[in-house]
This record gives C-alpha cells, structure tokens and sequence, in this order.
C-alpha cells in the first residue's frame, strides 16, 4: 500500500529504537502496518497496562494517525509524510508525520503526543478550562496528556482546509484521586462554500455523535462556533464541526466509546470532500482568495487558539509540531473586501452568521 | 512632488471635513503641504493650545507620517499612498496611509491615532509597562492616547523590513493629577546580514540619542534586544535599534525633544539603505528565505507585540490599522533549517546573539 512505499526510507531509527528497547520482529512487523512508528510508550508496555484507558487511548491515537496519514497520502500519491519523532526531556514524546508541498496538500501534519511528568498548580488550571481547582502534593502534580492532532491545508482552494484533535488527561491530586478529562473536535475551513460539503461534514460527524447521545451534536456543534471565533474580525475561522473539552462524564469508558467514534469519523468526514474537488480548475483570484483566507487562519492559532498559546507557552515543548498547524503560505491586504453577492462575500456571511447544516 | 500628485483624488473627503469645521482656503493650502491629511484634532484647535504639549507632539507626529510616506513614495514612483481616516466612537480618530503591492514596497504602512475618552483602571494599568496604579474617579480615568507608527515591508530580499512607532500618554487621576509618558523605537529587520547597513542604522539612532544623554542609546539598545524576542523561537525579530517605554524623566520638554531627535533620524537610518539595494539582483531561493523571516515577523507580532495585543484586545479599535503591520505574503515551513555557513545561517546566528554595532 501507499504507506508501504513511502515509509520504507523512515524505517531504520525504528529498527534502532527497537533495538534498544529488546522488541523482536513480529512486534517490528506489526509495528510497522498499524503505526506510523513506534508508540511513546512501547507496544509491550502497552500491552502489559491493555486494560488501563491511558494505553487504549495512546492505541487509538496511533491508529488514528496512521489511517489518516494512509488515507491522505493515497490521495496524493506523488508525496510523502515525513515520519519524526521526538523526546521531551520531562517525560514522554511524540511522532510529527508531515507532508509538505504535495500535488494535493499544501502542507499536511498528523501529530501524536504522549506527554507526562509534574504540573505546577497554575499550569494545572490552566490546562483545565473550567479552571477547577486541584490539590497538590508539594505544589507538583503528576500528570499525562496525550492527544492526536492534525491540520490538512490543501492546494486547490475548492478543497477545504480540516483540522481534528482528540486528547485525554489525568492529573493525580495529592490524596492519591485522579482526575482525568477527554477534550477533542473536528472543523472544517472552506475558502468557498459548498453546502452539499458542508452538510456532508456535519452529518457525518453528527452520525457519530448520536450514536451515544443525540444532545452531543447540537451542543458540541455550538461550542464550535463559539471556540474558533476570530473576535477581532468578527468572524468564525471556518464553518465548525464539532468541539468539547474537559468532558468527564458519563463516565470514563463511555466517554472513550464517544471519542472513538469521533476519531473514526474523520476520514469519511473529509476523505470524500477533497476526492470529489482536488481536480477542480481555479482561478489565480480564487487563489488570492484561499491566501487571504489563511492569513485569518494564523490570526486565530497565534491569537486565540489555546492549545497553540499553551505550547507555545510551556518549556521544553516541540516547537515545529504545535507550529504545524500554520500554513504553507498567507497573505494580508489592508482592507480587502470582497465585492457584494460575490462568492467570496458568500462564505463571509456564514462565517459571520453561523448556519444549522443538519437538523 | 510625489506626494502632489498622488494625494489629489483623496483630497476630497479633507476639504468636506474643513468645510464642516470651518477651515478656510489658506489653511486647506497649508494642511495640504504639511501633512497627509487634516490632524485628528483640527489645525485651528492645535494652534490655539500650541503651548500644551499634546498639541506639539500632534503635530510631530503628522509631520513624521508625512516626511516618511514621501521619502517613501519617491522611492516607488509608480505607486501611491491610500490614505484613509477613521474617527473612534469614543473619542478621536487616525489616519493611515498604506502603500500596497508597489515595484519597491511589497507593503508600506504609516498610521497616525489620536484617541481620548474614559479608561478603567484594569486597562490603564495594561497600557503602563510599569503597571503602576492610578487612583481612578468613579473607576474611569479620562486618557489621551497618540501615537505614529509603521513598518515597511519591501519586496527585494535584501532591502529590510522597518519598524517605528512613537507614542505619548496622558492619563489624570481623581485628584487632577496627569500622568504622562513617552513610549517609542525604530528597528530593523534584515532577510540577510549586510554589516555596514546595521552599522549605518544603529550609528544614525545613536547620534540621535546621543545629542541629548550618552547613557541612552546603549540602554534603549538592550531593550530593544530583549522586547523584540521570540521566545519560542529563540530569536530575535531583527538586528534591534532602539526601544523604550513609560519614559517619564528628566522632564516632559526633554523627552519630548528626544523623541522628536528619534522621529527625526527614521528617514535618514532607513532611506539610504532602501536606496542602496532596491535594485539588487536576487534569487527565487534569496525570496524564499524571505517569506519564511515574514512568517516569523507575523508570529512575533501576533503572539508577543504588546501593541498588537492591546489594539486587538480593545473594544472599538481599527484592526485594519493595527494588522497593517502585517506583510502581504508570509510562509511556514516544517523543520527549515538553513545549511551551516550559509547567507541563511548567518543572519540567525545574529538574531540568536545579538552583536553591538557600534561602539
């Protein structure tokens, strides 16, 4: 398979960690057709804990990645995703697959962290958007987040921009209680609108939302809107999808049953969206358009995303993986407008006024 | 001149507004030499309070945007200055002038605003650095808030982009009391290292600092160093120039006569460096590395500039004019690293550990 091919010249530095953490060849061989490279926290210590939900999300996480670096690269045949992997001095890593200047994405990152160590109460809080309140042990509390996270820009402005991100934490407080949260989203970025698309994103994603409970969609489909809000501009950075954080009920396994879900739901959302318009003939304005359209997606990471500000943020995190989200290329006018019922002031009037694309 | 010719078609909105205000022909006659457009606060106003500080740094400020939109303007002899005004509802207004996609200049901004009213005591104590309390009347502390700012971003790779902005305050506390303090800098930012353009920049803004104390041109070096640090990046934006703010000693007339040293000398440190290479030859590898330092500018800008952050976080201010500091075109590339011991290399090793250029 394209996979295969393409991760073949990436494959030694995996031989070599294995190597050094005594996994045999059949580990090396399934290795190398589930993931993308081997997981942070090694598949047989990932096996010993299959039972404790911090190992099946890091399985689910990998697997993720991997199919939707397969399934982005079989559109793209000509290129290929960059397999990186990195250590945080603190405690755990991560693996960056990148595919940078292909025939279809402009620039496409899948990345996996699984991240551990100690918090600092402040940081703590900070990670918690309800800011609840923790009890430390001397100030430091233990903890382990991992997420999945991903931003696809593609060429042809006809094809929209995705991003998703599933992530799961657990704080231990001072009495020995954990306190774990999921948090998570899929959203969608078009330069112009299509509603078949967009009502095709939103079923999908509201399909996997219901089968768990039908009140999930419309509340994470508002939070959406409300979370990628470009204030200064007025204006959504996309047409939404789906956001939720700091989720910690019903309970565990039914919010991982949720997140699965979600997570599966990725590929169908978009897979079909860039298929059915990557040979779409543009314009240079249109172009021009999709480049101003960009240059708002920057503002909304850099100014208001709070996964990138705590990043950026936080000492001793990668850099290169949480900037992966920016484009290949934006552009700013001063004062650009697009003309009156023009298809450019089309999307601008639902980015302003969000819509109910599926009821 | 130049600027004659271009400013004709926006001339007509100014005499409307003198017409509403009462300003006669020789006034129109004068204001249209002097400036870019009509001063915020009228000229017969300015010149009835032409002791009072604020009134003088007005009118600096009007003349620096003008002297620097022709220097500019006659480098770029095809393209114009769009010059727009803004009133803010809540006391005073600006004006911008924007040269946009010219044969020299990729983008030009030079923004002049003037605006007063009523601040909370949260936000005055943002726009003081120091963060020093102000005893408020009923919470509200009436403000005045001026300032000329711009960069100028050009096309050639090896022209630099420049940055300056001078800016005065003035708040009164319950008891009558007013504040005030100067804020202000001129940087540089190359895409290569010329040595004797940094020379010529710092030794221009030294004699200018140095005409009124020898200790401020080292100091207001250093702070220009450590403010225009990207910290996730480990670099600076540029090879510095001076920085200072909530300057408030030895007296209102000495640093308002330093300030205006400071505005004096842009014209002088940048000119000539524009002139000297707006003609170089340059590779398409020379204008990507180019747009790769944009994207750079873009993140310091949105994620550290204290005035970005201000301007964006501020009910009822011009974005427009704020996020003209922007460039027309930006880049990010996953995990760029230039070769050791290229042009590329060089520039970075500076912007990491910052040289003194003149002693």
């Amino acid at each position: 398979g394209a996979l295969g091919g393409l991760a073949l010249g990436l494959w030694r530095w995996q031989q070599a960690a294995m190597a050094a953490s005594g996994e045999d060849g059949d580990e090396e061989e399934e290795l190398r057709q589930r993931f993308m490279a081997p997981p942070v926290s090694g598949l047989r210590e990932l096996r010993r804990r299959r039972r404790e939900l911090r190992s099946r999300m890091e399985l689910l996480i990998m697997e993720t990645q991997a199919e939707v670096c397969r399934a982005l690269a079989a559109l793209d045949p000509g290129a290929a995703f960059a397999v990186d992997t990195w250590e945080r001095k603190e405690g755990g890593g991560g693996i960056s697959c990148v595919l940078q200047d292909g025939e279809v994405f402009e620039k496409a990152g899948v990345n996996v962290s699984v991240v551990f160590g100690l918090l600092s109460e402040e940081a703590a809080r900070q990670m918690r958007s309800r800011g609840k309140a923790l009890k430390a042990k001397d100030g430091k509390l233990p903890f382990c987040a991992m997420g999945v996270s991903s931003v696809i820009h593609p060429k042809n402005p006809h094809v929209p921009t995705m991003h998703f991100n599933y992530r799961y934490f657990e704080i231990e407080e001072a009495d020995g209680t954990k306190q774990w949260w999921f948090g998570g989203g899929t959203d969608l970025t078009p330069t112009y609108l299509n509603e078949e698309d967009a009502v095709h994103f939103h079923k999908t994603l509201k399909e996997a939302c219901d089968k768990h409970d039908l009140k999930l969609y419309p509340k994470y489909k508002k939070w959406c809107d409300d979370y990628f809000y470009i204030k200064h501009r007025g204006e959504r950075r996309g047409i939404g999808g789906i956001f939720f954080d700091d989720v910690d009920s019903p309970s565990k396994e039914e919010v991982f049953q949720f997140v699965k879900s979600c997570a599966k739901a990725v590929v169908p959302c978009y897979v079909p969206i860039v298929k059915k318009h990557c040979h779409d003939s543009f314009t240079p304005e249109e172009k021009q358009w999709q480049q101003l359209r960009r240059g708002r997606y920057v503002e909304f990471n850099l100014v208001y995303d709070r996964g990138t500000k705590f990043g950026l943020l936080t000492p001793g995190s990668r850099i290169e993986s949480i900037l992966m989200s920016l484009p290949l290329t934006a552009r700013w006018e001063y004062m650009h407008t697009p003309p009156e019922s023009s298809k450019e002031a089309e999307i601008l009037e639902v980015l302003r006024n969000p819509k109910d694309w599926v009821h």
